[in-house]
């Protein structure tokens, strides 16, 4: 039974919480926050502090904070030689205060209080500095996830990257699909199920055997109607940006 | 009872006859397609023809077919009077030859033969010349699919325009993400449930409030980071007007 602490009540917090109290091979114990948390988010009967000098003895602490919070947070814990991991895409193992075990448990996901998703199918990402602190991390990792995979920080800040763009990017374009239907008084919900089906593509087919679309089909009439819609869009840009790195993907120049 | 044929058995044709023919209250009399198709994809017992003078008498008549080829070939059906009705996003409903009804009957979805949407989620867009056209459009839309809306071609095309926003450029960064990450010796398939859960978040949270990533909190150093290391990628230009349009999208300038 693998023990832990999870410091940081945000969403990767709170979920990882959700995720551990509910397994039967590890144990949380107690979970910390700068300031005080509704008690009804966290798993009922799981001890909370905002005191760094009450924490208890765990076998792992999870970091759950801003990436440019970890060296200053991990240097005021008040124990040393423990095995203390944080939970970011982009920040180096190093980034934990040496005093204590750095490593990483990075879980590939975005999280919000929204939506609960299936914490199996979320792929965790580790690092540590020793073997013993990699089979602990292995442990914790395959009882919440089916996919577990062990990464040096370099190779994770480059799927990092890739989240980012399958992510924050994808989901600025639904903004702008969004602001644009706004705007012309058409309904954003309409686009939800060519989205959902967008994503679940990627099952099946590749990206590049997905592709459809005016651009890919060098279809200059569409292309340029919609330039034309867009003339007055802050998007337009990005609409034109796109369509010309997609034609030069399929060897089609614009 | 209504009749249809389908003219055109690529996958949006083809995904209509499925739907079609499983449906109680229409009945798919005849696929047409200038090509033989293979008999299996076609469901069982449905006549097909590549010849357009044995085409049967039906209520209404659906293309299928390129959105270039739609003016052409409707010129040239062998009857007159009879409702046309393209599935195009942005071909106008003119394009329809006038010798017969001109409608449309967009499916706003993404088809591959990979994959079968449940069509009942599937918003159908109509468009038609006259009120009788468009309560038959109407009662064909509403036994496949529980969203019906009515729209006219301007309405439609900048509709079209946000689903390429979506769907296209999307799955263009996915493809982006999957060139990274295959240089770099990464497995893509770790990105599945991340883009699963960015397309699901929209029914929970506006895009907007969705938002995250460096773009959005101004994190400099990993949006850096990040182009760094895609120095020699073809997609370092996107990846920086990405991050430009998210900045200013929410007020922040890089």
């Amino acid at each position: 039974m693998i023990s832990v602490v999870i410091l940081g009540a945000g969403n990767v917090g709170l979920q990882l919480a959700r995720a551990i109290y509910s397994v039967v091979d590890c144990e949380l114990i107690q979970v910390y926050n700068r300031s005080e948390v509704e008690p009804s988010v966290l798993p009922e009967k799981v001890p909370f502090t905002s005191d760094l000098s009450a924490l208890y003895k765990a076998d792992v602490y999870l970091l759950a904070i801003p990436d440019d919070a970890i060296l200053g947070f991990s240097s005021k814990l008040p124990f040393k030689g423990q095995l203390v991991a944080h939970t970011s895409g982009s920040a180096a193992l190093e980034a934990i205060d040496k005093k204590n075990r750095g490593a990483v448990f990075y879980p590939l996901q975005t999280f919000s209080k929204e939506s609960t998703p299936d914490f199996r199918s979320i792929p965790i990402c580790i690092e540590s500095r020793s073997q013993s602190d990699l089979e602990t991390l292995k442990k914790l990792a395959s009882s919440l996830s089916d996919t577990m995979v062990v990464l040096n920080s370099e190779e994770r800040v480059k799927l990092h990257l890739a989240a980012v763009l399958v992510n924050n990017f994808s989901n600025h374009l639904y903004k702008a699909a969004a602001d644009f239907l706004e705007e012309n008084s058409l309904d954003f919900s309409l686009l939800r199920p060519l989205i959902g089906e967008t994503a679940n593509k990627i099952y099946t087919l590749s990206p590049e055997d997905a592709q459809t679309g005016p651009a890919r089909r060098g279809d200059l009439d569409t292309i340029k109607k919609h330039l034309a819609l867009l003339e007055e869009s802050p998007y337009r840009e990005l609409y034109q940006k796109l369509t010309e790195s997609i034609q030069e993907s399929y060897g089609k120049k614009l």
